[in-house]
Formats: C-alpha cells, structure tokens, sequence
C-alpha cells in the first residue's frame, strides 16, 4: 500500500467528518453501564437529545442503524394489517415502505416526483378520502439524502390537521437533524427517526426514536409486532433511570455528549446557517458548471447534500471512482435507479469553508479528468459566494 | 469533581477493558462503507469470526448488543407458535426466554439449578419425549455470566443426537467466546450469539450471529416473524461483498480488525490458558477467604467470570458500591434474584497477572473495610499460584 498524504475527504451526506473532539471523546475507556457516573452521563444526554429534536416527549437511543429506528417506530405502536400513508420520493422513503411490508404493515404508497418535495395537498385530499379514518400513520422523510430533496414537514402538519385525521406523524429526519431547522413538537410530529453519522457527526452506530406523548400513549394502547429489541416500554423503563435495558455502546454515547456540547457552543441558528451557506455555495458551483442539480423545486434544496446529474452517456459512477482514485475524496453514489446517473455532494457535519472549497476543487478538477461535460468557473462562483457573505 | 489518580479497574465479567491498540485502532476516521477499502477490510473481519466462532458457514455482524441477536437468533428460523426448548440456570437464559416469548415462541423452559451447569440427560430425556418432534430448536447458555457457571455444548449435542432429534442447536456464547474453547462446526452448534465487549475487548456495539449451513437453510425454508433490522438475507447478501445493508458501525470494526489481530497474536491456547489460570488464582482468593464460589460443580466454574456470595444477613450491593468508591473498581453486581446475595469478580479480556492481583486485592482489602466476615489469606493464595504455574 502507497502512503497517501493528507486527509482524506468524506465529502457524503453521512457518514460524515467525525470531529477530532468528538473522536478524542471516544477514545476513554469503558466504565460500568450499571454505576452512577454513567446514569449521570445518560440523563444529561437525554436533556441534550430533547433539545435537538426540538422537545419531543422522550428520545430512544438504540445500538442500531437509523433503519433499525424505522423498524422501532412501525413495531411499536402499529399493528400488523395497520395502513400507513407513505410518502415515496426517494431512495430512503421506499426503504421505509419496505420495512414496513416486512412488518406486515399494509403500506398505501403514494409515489411522488423524486425531483420534487412531499405535496402537502395531496396528503390532505387522500385523507380527508380515508372517511373511516384507517391510516393510522403518515410517513414522510423530511431530507431525502438519495435525492438532496427537503419537504415541508410542517405544511404536512397542517395536512393532517386539516382533514382532522387522527394518524400519526412519522418523520425520518436522518440527514436533516443539526443541519436545517427541526421542531418536533412545534410541528406535531409524533416519532422521529434519525442516526448518528450526520448531523450528529458521530460515527454510526446510534439510532434515535424521538416521540410525542401521542405516540408512547398509542404504544401502551396498541399490542404492536412481536418485537423485543427495539421495544420502548422496557427502554422507557430503564431510562428513567439513565440505564438501558441491555448494554449500551458506551464509546458512542462518550461521543454524543462531545457532540451535543459542541452544538450547544456553536448555537442552533449559527450551525443552520452553516449548512445552508455550504449548500448555496455548492449549488452555485453546479449551476457554473452548468450541471443541472437533480433537485427541481428552489424552494426544497437540500442544506445536507446535492444530488447532480451528468449528462445522457455520461457514467457518474466512473467519475465518482476517479475522484476517489485520483483526489482521495469519498463522494455519494446514485441510489437504487439514480445509479450511474447521479453523484451526491454532502455538505453537512462539521465542515468550514476550506475544507468545503477543497471539496468543490476535487469535484471541479474530477469533472475535468474524467471528461464529463462541463464548463469551468464553478469554484470561483462559490469562492465569489463565500468570500462576499 | 475530585481528580481519581490511576486506572479505574473495570472488573465485571462484560464489558471488559478496551486495549490500547484497539482503541487507536477506533480512533481513525470513518471512510465511506461502500467503497473498495471498506469491503476488504469486511471480507477480512469474517475470516478472523469464523477463526475465533470455530468455522461455522457465516457470522452476521448487526449493530446491536448481543441481546438483539438473541432475536435475530429466533426470527430468523422459528415461526410464532413453534416450540423452543430452553434450558434455565442463570438471568440471561432466563432473558433469553422472555424475547422468545416476546416473539411468539412457545417457550419450555427446563428450571435447572442455577449453581449447576445444563444436565444432557434430562434434555436427552425431554427430547426422546417429543416424539412428534415438535421442539424446533434447543437454547442453552455456554457460559451464564450472571452464575459463573459454563455448561458443556458438546455434551448437550451428544444429547441431541442420541435422541436422533432434528431441533437446531442455538447457543449463547456472549461471555465464553475468545476465554474459553468454542468450536461451533464441531460441536454441531447451529446458531452462536456473541457481543463485542467481552472476550472479544472491544466497547459495546456489535453483535454476533454465528450460524450454520443447516440454520440458514431453516431460515430459507421458513417463515420466521415479520422482521427487517435483524434479517439474515438482506444481510448475507450484502455480506458477500463486504458491504451490510445499511450504515455499519465504522469504528467497532476498525476496533474488531485490531482484536482479531491480537488474538491470533496471542494464540487460542494461550488465550484460554490465560483466562483459566486468572480464573483458578481467583477461585483459590475466594476459597481462602472463606467465601463461597455460587457454582457449585468443580466441573464448570467459569473462565470468565466467578460469582461469590457473602453471608446471610451481608449485602453484597453495599459492599460493591463500597469497594467502587474507594477503590475505584467495579465488580459485578447480583442480578435477578442474586441481587444483593452475590458480587461478581471478572476475569475476562484483556488481562494480565498484575492486573488480576490488584483487583483481587480490591476484593480483599473491600471485605475488610465493608465488614463482610472473612479470613485474611485469598491475596497470597492467588499469588502462590500464579507465582509457581
């Protein structure tokens, strides 16, 4: 193996750059999960967690994948047979539907344009269509990572509200949380799945349920699937006392309190603007390329990710293979149907302008290797964009 | 808070201490898990499992704890309904039970003494009753972390096949693996539960399913329970190529390369030759005490653990929250119905004689100022032992 120099860029929209503090944070050894400075450590977590969602009821930390999260939030409280509105407009979004089915969940799939947000309208008219009230649940991904795609999470509030349904609100805010505004009780959401590697900007490992009272009252009511892992009565239970009810992964809780404090010092407001900064810089450097962003709706960009499209011959795999080959850079592959037509830019986690515009330089000098069509001047239009702002 | 001077002992029976070259090996950035780097190491992290498991066809890593494979263990081959027979001589086994339940399994529990290993007689014997062959699988614990009692898998598949009985072999080997032998092809095991922070020293996070050809072939054939997160297909075939179906914890498995590493160092014999003596020092500590070792088979005290009961009228609970604060080591607690009976001594992981001798003088010097009646002696029994052998 050839010594590469320099640090390699994990330019994906999750996993994402783990922060030296953060990393240094993990590296401590492990103490008993049973004794009282790790219960301490756990409640401060709790109070840390709440305050990122936006102050849910409680927020479940599993040793999971966010999928596994997925999984939690259908097994606990819907029952096999339930109906369950999904919004599809992406790779993730379909995944969920897929779970869903596994869990025997009778999953009303509504497939929406990719290139475009959840459509709040037509949420709405297919509720107030459901007379018998039958949906018990409306899925929607909040920031589609395969696509760069953000929906209106609090206009699909405002959709159930105004078919006065009953179902609940369930929101993947994987590639959102920490990166774009997220307020769980302000918009009515009654469980919120997310993951560790992303906003977060911890390694994965941790998946996290976020829920409402509705939600945890619908759980006690409702016999669920047949589940244990992921139940939340018994982690309910055991974290009212900062223990859980199996071994937690110490090292990635060490990590999340890093996490959270670094959040808490960079202030909610600042770390928001960060990323759409990152992001608006980004985008200009797409257009100037003259590359078109997969995105269609301005008003729906991503803060977390863009998804570009190459041209009708043009294989964005092949170039995705050179820049990591040539420039030692990681960037997201094309998802399920998008693959080869697609590259993805993460612009989220702990990221500052540098190390973004050396991101766009790898792209812009990858572009230009690999002979994908394209016309120059896309990093000067994001150095022109974040130098003036 | 008051700085502690020194290394905290971490003396349970799981998780055990973290080695250093392991938590370096943590401590590196995430790269991407779809990309060529990533999929070798994979591919080499399953040669070093099968190694340590004793060939079996496959081990699925999950992010989980080992609990959570206690689940994908039983939704992966039964259906709701089939019958399990489990022997119950510990707190974990009796857990075990409860997620079968949880999952719909008719469950026959066999109460054993929880002091004595599993008796193949009396499994032979219920085996030979069910001539219907009803029973689907077997579930016994190798080693029974809360009792320090190991049972003898061989001995339990040579009841098996003399009761010609076609149930599958699923066996808990959470805190034996990498302390004591495991030889899963041999022994004719079908399903292996393990974790990551016992034997195997690394932090919490990962789980283990070590299964055989016949599992997955049940697995194949049957239905299961409704199920996605813990799904062996959807794994196994992402596992080919060195890549999971979803985000992988990243750091646990830099951290496994480096303890598979090490234990092939080290050398399975000398590993467990180590376990054992550490084991034997501590038992002849005990003896000497005068304190009882709850395992009362000579047979199948644990290399693992060793669980010690104090007096009538003693609290076990008070004198380990005694020896934490001033010693600064913790020990095992008494779990279920040992609550406040027994206190646990670990010897598991990555342990040294000096080590060893420091923690058995925190039990010693603990006995004294906690009050627990017991004679002066065990410190130098342990030493003459470890000294002559």
């Amino acid at each position: 193996m050839t010594h590469r120099a320099g640090r390699h860029f994990l330019q994906l929209p999750g996993p994402t750059q783990v922060p030296e503090r953060v990393s240094q944070a993990m590296n401590r050894s492990v103490i008993d999960h049973r004794g009282p400075e790790f219960a301490e450590m756990v409640l401060g977590l709790f109070d840390g967690l709440k305050w990122v969602f936006g102050d849910p009821a409680h927020v479940f930390i599993f040793p999971s994948s966010a999928t596994g999260c997925w999984e939690s939030a259908l097994a606990n409280i819907l029952s096999p047979g339930d109906r369950v509105l999904l919004w599809n407009n992406g790779f993730f979004a379909s995944k969920w539907g897929d779970v869903g089915r596994a869990l025997g969940r009778r999953m009303e799939v509504i497939d929406g344009d990719w290139r475009r947000p959840a459509d709040p309208e037509r949420i709405a008219a297919r509720l107030a269509a459901d007379r018998e009230r039958r949906i018990r649940a409306v899925l929607v991904v909040h920031n589609e990572t395969s696509t760069g795609v953000t929906s209106d999470i609090a206009a699909v509030r405002d959709a159930l509200d105004r078919a006065r349904h009953p179902a609940l609100l369930m929101v993947d805010a994987v590639s959102s949380l920490a990166a774009t505004p997220y307020r769980q009780a302000e918009w009515g959401v009654d469980v919120t799945v997310c993951g560790s590697q992303k906003g977060l900007m911890l390694p994965p490992g941790l998946g996290f349920c976020a829920v409402s009272e509705k939600a945890l009252a619908r759980h006690r009511a409702g016999p669920g699937t047949p589940h244990s892992y992921f139940d939340w009565t018994a982690m309910l239970g055991e974290n009212e006392g900062g223990t859980f009810p199996y071994t937690p992964p110490t090292t990635l809780l060490y990590g999340l309190e890093a996490s959270l404090s670094m959040l808490r010092e960079e202030g909610a407001e600042a770390t928001f603007a960060r990323h759409a900064r990152h992001a608006e810089a980004t985008r200009r450097a797409v257009a100037a390329w003259g590359l078109r962003n997969y995105c269609q709706d301005p008003a729906a960009v991503s803060s977390a990710g863009t998804t570009v499209m190459v041209g009708e011959g043009e294989d964005a795999e092949a170039f995705r293979l050179a820049v990591l080959e040539r420039f030692d850079m990681s960037l997201g592959t094309g998802l399920g149907p998008l693959r080869g037509k697609v590259f993805r830019i993460g612009h989220l986690g702990d990221l500052n302008e540098l190390t973004m515009m050396g991101a766009l330089a790898g792209v812009e000098m990858g572009l230009r290797t690999s002979g994908i069509a394209h016309a120059p001047g896309g990093l000067s239009a994001a150095a022109d964009f974040l130098a003036a702002t």
